[in-house]
């Protein structure tokens, strides 16, 4: 026991108050008062019980292997990170290189909310090197990469050499040269210069012995834009750098310190012809260069890693809404009765409002996430059995994997922003202690945010998904035509007239409803703004530019109308015994969408100021609806103390008693006196006083 | 030299591109067109040309001292962090300590850019324990304690123990204990169990002889409330702590980990009766406690933090918008034209919009922050020559410390949650560099954020500016009477119908009448809400309770507006060299600042839905005003390389080069092998291949 005072126990205002014993009652009371069992609601997040208990049997297998440790999580430093990091990846690529796909897919999933760095530098090369052999090298490529070690990490690991210092987004102006050499049959890479150097390389700095080098084609003198090869970079009997290969570290970064990120340059290095992935591209003996009839079939690879990430921004998101819920369900503070224990912050209106919608909105990326991904699956199996000839089939595959594209890129942007929105308001909603690296807060933003900017900047891609969607309008107003995810279009005219007119806002069908005419109105206006521009003979990209702030603003209404929609329509699957627990969460999370978003609801006419008053009474009312089963909603949620490691967000409860062990644990008090004493402070604190009685101006006459 | 390529200057697609000399060149041409001299905004910001020379001076001080280095900011250890901290505030308090006090205010400014931890550690000396026993102890304690040494940090080092475990906001509910011990003319100061531990006390883990803990005064069993008591910590001989003190580190955080938080816990510590600060309330000899008779006189101390938390914000602000808009000025990114150079992101529209009304809302913080403090400094003024039976005159003073006290709250947190938005905002528009810790943008969150948490948690703090908003209201609907900064209140009834009426969008007048008819709207939107509920019987506390939604919205708009109206007043007192470069930053502020929220415009029927579509298009158009100068308004915040510190950022625009040579710098390239290779690398990338071929069934028949 901590207390250094026997009088724990001590009654104040008349009220007994002890930090060790009261906080786990209230939880236990909390989870006693609960309308539901959270394990059937997890068990519809996972998808079925079995999911479930698999899912379970893998937390464990990270809980109990020792290398995965995670108890000085917060205070390791940046050399520990990356050497540890690299014992993890060998320890998963074990059983990785055994496991059938799906469990593998689930084992690393994990890794994406236990260690963010480590997910990220063996992403690095299982997801970026490994899929792009698979995606973009011919069958005989890949079984030569594979026998060469690359899927069990022997002898071979693989990094991704695709943004340059001077180049990210615009990869097709990267500035790294392959040149054919007709004689040697090779080609020869060069960094022509300093702003075509590869930059933020994950495992240049220490780890691969290939690269996947993204490079413009250049055979006798024209170029055929950017292509790519595999480059050796070490030796493999020592690990020493290959001639020609200069590589760097890029030092500390604002998170993600695990992974190695470097840079690199190439100098006439040179690589066989068919160290080029040839599966579209061709390049042939005599350099005739072999274009591939079907583009755009390889568009899907650069949608895998944004699928994934909608379900990351859920995984990481839940953690830090348990941990922020968990506190708020025993942290007192103010008291309107004097005498009376102060106010948990859980019953406070405002509290519940900063984090009750998020916890909403963190359920309905999961749902939208597998959304998506059911899309991807079922396309990506459409476009194995497509045959080069079935026109009328590769037509079909475009118009998906194009629609696929845009709906993926706002779903990243949005959940990947709303993430990190919920890992800060999560923490500031904990007070100072939210500010504590023991309870994670600060690491997780650091190393979540990158998240925004990588695998497409996240204004980028919604500015991109907006040009996807004027160019659906466009096509739509032409040709009458209209893919899935944008269907509701077909209904603008309905939609632009439809109103409230007397009906319920708590009906699902009228919040999809609205959703729908702000979003087709959205979409509408920016269409119409850019059909404007093109008739005053505008060119595409510049209508495109000037209509940016709408563009910008279809594309959000959209994904959020997604986000909404997906979450009704899983619902619509979920059996009667959640059921009834999951609808206020979705009223909770459309009300909340349309009060944040009120004046698209204004403007277009749909609402008038006063249902605006009473969505925000609707807001508040979900928020009491909901909190009273908040903690079922959060431990549905399934993560165990291992995974959340953040002292005031255990299971039990046990707040402060938790909070300050942990403390104790890393920093043990020794007394007080630091490390410095001696030398710095010593001398300054008992310094002869030097009379400071100024030299008056007499004295010197 | 650090290209291994000869061909350093290629021609590609017709463009002759090189990295290490164009960007310098575009940052020169931007110098070259600006149609101002920013150095004439930059007297305009700090004042006049004298106050731009002074603060210029101490930058250097800063600049030139060794023990201000900041080349490795960026990757000091923990340990390090703390020893430098020490260092650098005892090298600071030899000057200070000198300093008339306007000096040293200034100088301790800028740490609070360069080193966000170590302003905060002196600032627990200096701002909280010193000012707190200049603000509540007599005039002989206070010669006392400066006797001690306490101002010169001689034998001395002050902390600040007032937050606990279990009480943050909720200052009156803290639980450590202090009982007047008649006997022996003592306190006795306990902590009564482990929730009312001292938490969070900057300066304990290492550095403080003394505390200032905050603790209820018990005398003869009855609590007279919190008051402070000067504690010693540790003995002065050998820094060993005192018998019954406890303490220990707070460990690792988000970020200040230069400041050695610490915990404390009491056990039976008695000091001298004159040990509690006495300048409000009385312990006499006999016990006899005498209560102060204004005890409103002591609210003044608790806002000075505040006041100058909103320059802070802009201080930090434009640090990080300067980096990104340089940055913004030379990194190119896509191409409309084949063959032409790509375009630069500040000439996208969407980029402007990303960081120029932020650019605009820094001066509004500047502005109102100068504005709050002379309001400040006046009441401060008044407050010493007060006469304790003027009642008159104490009267108008607390009605005016009141009102300060809800405008700096509002302020502050509308401010410090805007400078952390503006510094994840401009990292994110930095794309991929802005990630890296070396431009600085990383730090800079971490250390930052608990500005929005400390000195009063930022949503705490708004909802208690709209309590005090709505009771302002009910006195005005009442009493007729108004304080300054809720004077426009007065003409509610004509702000309710006042339309645009034709008048023009880019009008100031119309603009902050616009402002403060929303503003108005909210506040008596939210005051018809609670007199409603209060007609209806319900308690005060629960009728606040009840409107939470509407006074944090009153306050969030009333405190917008004090933005804008403070950024157009100061504006008019400018010379007119720099006025018309002015007037579009403040537009371009207001504007955005509808957009933003033109739901309130809408619903308050100030604004039609195609009035906010015409804001839209100003807000494009004043982005494209301001893009010219964009260089000019940032080089008039007039902070030096040393300042800016980040490789992205520097005045020469030489991004590139510089961002190159600074990860050289911090991680020399040596082969990149990592130390870990033959421990942990080549052992598993050389293991020999155990045969995985499964053991058949039948084998083990």
């Amino acid at each position: 026991m901590i207390t250094p005072n026997p009088a724990n126990d001590i009654v104040h205002d008349g009220k007994l108050y002890d930090t060790f014993t009261e906080p786990p009652k209230l939880m236990a009371q909390e989870r006693a008062q609960l309308d539901f069992d959270p394990r059937d609601i997890t068990y519809f997040l996972d998808g079925s019980k079995e999911e479930t208990e698999l899912l379970e049997s893998l937390m464990l297998m990270y809980e109990r292997d020792p290398l995965f440790n995670n108890q000085n999580e917060y205070d390791e430093s940046f050399e520990t990170l990356r050497e540890r990091s690299v014992k993890r990846i060998f320890q998963l690529s074990k059983s990785i290189a055994m496991d059938p796909e799906p469990m593998s897919f689930r084992k690393i999933g994990f890794l994406g909310i236990l260690d963010m760095g480590t997910y990220a530098r063996l992403g690095v090369h299982y997801a970026l090197f490994c899929n792009s052999i698979r995606g973009q090298g011919t069958p005989d490529q890949l079984m030569y990469w594979l026998d060469q070690g690359a899927m069990v990490i022997k002898g071979f690991y693989g990094c991704f050499a695709m943004t340059e210092m001077g180049h990210g987004s615009n990869l097709s102006r990267l500035e790294t040269i392959a040149t054919f050499d007709k004689e040697t049959d090779e080609f020869i890479i060069n960094t022509p210069h300093v702003g075509a150097t590869k930059w933020w390389i994950g495992g240049a700095a220490h780890t691969a012995t290939h690269t996947l080098a993204f490079a413009r084609l250049q055979v006798d003198g024209k170029d055929y834009g950017v292509k790519s090869f595999v480059v050796p970079l070490r030796n493999l009997d020592d690990h020493s750098l290959r001639p020609g290969i200069a590589t760097g570290d890029i030092g500390k970064k604002m998170g993600r310190d695990a992974v190695d990120n470097g840079w690199i340059q190439f100098t006439n290095v040179r690589v066989p012809r068919n160290y080029m992935l040839m599966k579209h591209t061709k390049v042939l003996r005599d350099g005739t260069v072999k274009q591939p009839p079907l583009a755009q079939l390889t568009y899907g690879s650069l949608i895998t890693g944004r699928v994934q990430m909608t379900t990351d921004s859920h995984n990481v998101s839940k953690k830090f809404l348990t941990i922020a819920l968990r506190y708020a369900t025993i942290r007192r503070q103010f008291s309107s009765t004097p005498g009376e224990p102060e106010t948990r912050l859980i019953d406070y209106l405002y509290h519940q409002r900063r984090l009750l919608p998020l916890m909403a909105y963190s359920y309905a990326m999961k749902l939208a996430g597998d959304h998506v991904r059911e899309l991807f699956f079922a396309s990506q199996e459409k476009a194995e059995s497509l045959k080069e000839d079935d026109k009328a089939g590769v037509e079909s595959y475009v118009q998906d994997i194009k629609e696929l594209f845009s709906v993926s890129a706002g779903l990243k942007a949005a959940t990947t922003w709303a993430c990190a929105d919920i890992i800060d308001k999560a923490r500031q909603a904990c007070g100072g202690h939210g500010y504590s690296a023991y309870n994670g807060f600060g690491q997780a933003f650091q190393d979540w945010v990158v998240q925004c900017t990588w695998e497409g900047d996240n204004t980028v891609l919604t500015l991109s998904a907006g040009r996807a969607l004027i160019q659906s309008a466009l096509v739509y107003r032409k040709e009458g035509k209209l893919g899935n995810a944008t269907k509701y279009l077909s209904r603008s005219k309905e939609l632009a007239n439809a109103k409230r007119n007397g009906r319920s806002l708590e009906d699902p069908k009228l919040l999809v409803e609205a959703w729908e005419a702000v979003s087709a109105g959205a979409i509408n206006a920016a269409t119409d703004a850019y059909e404007e521009l093109s008739k005053q003979g505008v060119s595409v990209d510049e209508c495109f530019e000037q209509v940016s702030q709408e563009r910008f603003q279809a594309a959000r209404i959209h994904t959020r109308r997604a986000l909404i929609e997906a979450f009704y329509s899983r619902i619509a699957t979920a059996d009667e015994k959640v059921k009834p627990h999951l609808i206020p969460l979705a009223n909770l999370f459309a009300l909340w969408s349309i009060e944040e978003d009120s004046a698209l609801f204004l403007a277009e006419g749909y609402f008038e100021p006063e249902d605006i008053i009473e969505v925000t009474s609707l807001v508040n009312k979900y928020c009491g609806i909901v909190r009273k089963n908040v903690i079922g909603y959060t431990d549905a949620f399934n993560l165990s103390d291992y995974f959340i490691n953040a002292a005031i967000g255990r299971y039990d409860g046990d707040v402060y008693k938790n909070y300050f062990e942990k403390v104790k644990q890393q920093y043990p008090p020794e007394g007080g006196k630091p490390h410095y004493y001696e030398d710095v402070m010593k001398p300054f604190l008992h310094r002869e006083r030097i009379p400071d009685v100024p030299m008056e101006p007499e004295d010197i006459q």
